[in-house]
Formats: structure tokens, C-alpha cells, sequence
């Protein structure tokens, strides 16, 4: 990777780092429930459900890929997390009744500004299969053209960037990219992309 | 895969399938806290942190390789997914100051009765970095042998199972491993199984 690129990345990343955590009484996004559950084999046990918000979590994923065959990567604040900024792909929670695919098309639009040409599904896994329901899926979007601004939530901040497969890769490797969402979209893409 | 061991597979999802789940209090091991969060760049933005127990919820998964090659596998209640039974790697949560290389080996070894020779981290990443610290760790643990019984929690219930390589990805076709860590640990195996 060009040294001015990895450069421009970290200034993102230096931009978005958190510098202090102040607790809060918040909403109460993250909740809970508890269950007995009663198995066919006669066991009762006892597990807590993670909720989140009105929904249960699930999210979408998507890849991005432009018309150059770069792909989208956003850099975004991931404060608890000991970098306090994540590099990945864009992603987001699905509405209560809202389809996986305008999910995807409206959380890459919302994120970046860009619109695909078409968008396929290339798998789909539990988030946290011993707490929770969460179902996500994860999108290729191809041929990817920036037709609007960012439409970002109050408390979003989203910078992006373009990389080539193999930068990517190399992102990967140098400890950049640690979510599980990308990096399992990116393991999954392999049969998928044209190198 | 033969037919038959895929008949036993089934036998155990019958067994450990949920039939009811009855609304409990519980004692909340699923809690959250409110941050107000100070970007480097000026911003302050709101977020909500998972917590899972005393802890984080970091985690351990392990892909147990035996002696002839063969992959363990486990059969496990997961309560809230749509199939409410759970197919994948032997994983748990890493204990409060504990080395996640020896909770690899206290969970393999809890879960299975299984000891291996060596274990080697292949992976590691956030599971769920917008509103978590967790960090997992990926294991392959190699040559492992059949050393003691199970030794379950009360609430814990699990089968396992041998299975050779093309067959676990045979299970993720057929739609029968759908958890993140499992697939994700099953991804970045490729380049250290010998197959």
C-alpha cells in the first residue's frame, strides 16, 4: 500500500479516537430478558436474551465494490473497543419489518453516499448465537456509484475510504480490520471477487 | 457424508431442541452502561456498552483437531436462534484475569473430556465492536485425545462429534453451522488444516 494512503487512514483514525468515557444514565438500548426454557429432552435451563432496542439486533453487511473494482471502507468512532475507531465495511441494524436487502441499500447510501448497480447475498450467520436472535446478513454490492452525500445520524460519524482487494488483505493483516462482521464478509467474498 | 451420521446429528437437534420459553427475572447477566464519549475531534457522541457478567464477554473458540485428523464438533441448546439448537466449535467465555490460551484449554476440556497436544491462536477479533469490548480468540488445537469425561454446568448441555473436513463444510452448505464464531474460526482454519 502507498505510504500516503495508510497515512490518510490514520488521520481518520486520529480524528475519531476517543479521548475520554463519561458514564451516563442512557435509553436503555441494550436490554435483557430472562427465559426458562423447556428442552425436548425433558431439561429445563435458563438463559438471558440480548435485546437491542425494539428489534433483536439484526444487521446488515455490505461489501461495496466501485465500477474500478476499489472497495468502500468506512472508518467509524468503536469506542469500547481498546483502538476506539473501527475499520470496516458499512453496516447497520435492520428496522422492525424491513427487508435484509433495503436494509443493505439504505445503510450504504445513509454511510456513503453510494448506490449499486445490483446487490447479491453471499451468506448470513448469527451475531451471538448463545444470547441472542440476531440474524445478519452479509451483501456484495457491485459496480458501486457516489450519487448522494452522507446522510448520517446525529451521533454517526463516518469517514470512508477506497482500497483494492489486496489492500484490504493487507489491512487485515497489519490489525486494522478486528471486526467480526468484516472480517467474516471478507473471508466469505473470496469465491466471489474478481481479482 | 453418510447418511447415518447425519441421521445422528439430527437425533441430538431433536433431543436438545427448546419446546417453550417462559418469561423469567433473572439475575442479569446481560447488563449495559451509558458512556458519553470525547472524540480527539471535538465531538461527543452517546453510546452503550454491553456487559456480560463481571466481565466483558471476551471469549474463546477452539477447533479441536484429534489424532486421525478428525474435527470435534458440538451440539448445543441455543435458545433464541429460529433452529433453537447450535452447531459448532467447543468456545466460552474467557474468566475474569484468565490467559485466553489456558481458557481454550479449560473449556475444550470441560465441554468434550478432550486434551490436545498443542494449540496454536490463529485469529482474533471484536465480536460485536459498536457496542462491546469483547475480543475473541480463534484456537486450532491439535492431536487431541479423549482424556476425560464431560464436565458440564448445571445449565449446560452438550453432545459432540467427529467429523472430517469436507464434512464440516459440507454442515455450513447444508445450513447446519450458522453461528459467527464457528464460521469465522472455520474460514481462517483453510490455511493451517492439512486436508
Amino acid at each position: 500500500m502507498r505510504k500516503e494512503k495508510l497515512e490518510e487512514l490514520k488521520s481518520y483514525i486520529e480524528q475519531l479516537k476517543t479521548i475520554k468515557l463519561e458514564k451516563k444514565e442512557l435509553n436503555g438500548f441494550i436490554k435483557s430478558q430472562g427465559y426458562e426454557c423447556y428442552l425436548n429432552n425433558g431439561s429445563i435451563i435458563k438463559r438471558e436474551k440480548l435485546i437491542k432496542g425494539t428489534n433483536d439486533g439484526s444487521a446488515v453487511i455490505i461489501m461495496p465494490i466501485t465500477e474500478n473494482n476499489e472497495v468502500l471502507v468506512v472508518i467509524e468512532p468503536r469506542v469500547f473497543t481498546k483502538e476506539t475507531v473501527g475499520i470496516g465495511f458499512p453496516a447497520g441494524y435492520i428496522e422492525k419489518g424491513e427487508n435484509p436487502k433495503i436494509a443493505a441499500l439504505r445503510e450504504l447510501q445513509e454511510e456513503t453516499g453510494y448506490v449499486p448497480e445490483h446487490l447479491e447475498q453471499i451468506d448470513a450467520f448469527y451475531q451471538d448465537e448463545g444470547c441472542s436472535s440476531a440474524y445478519n446478513y452479509i451483501f456484495i454490492a457491485y459496480n458501486c456509484k457516489k450519487k448522494y452525500p452522507q446522510q448520517l445520524d446525529k451521533d454517526e460519524l463516518v469517514k470512508y475510504m477506497l482500497f483494492n482487494y489486496e489492500e484490504l488483505e493487507e489491512l487485515e493483516k497489519l490489525g486494522y480490520i478486528k471486526g467480526a462482521n468484516t472480517k467474516l464478509a471478507l473471508a466469505k467474498s473470496k469465491n466471489y471477487i474478481k481479482r
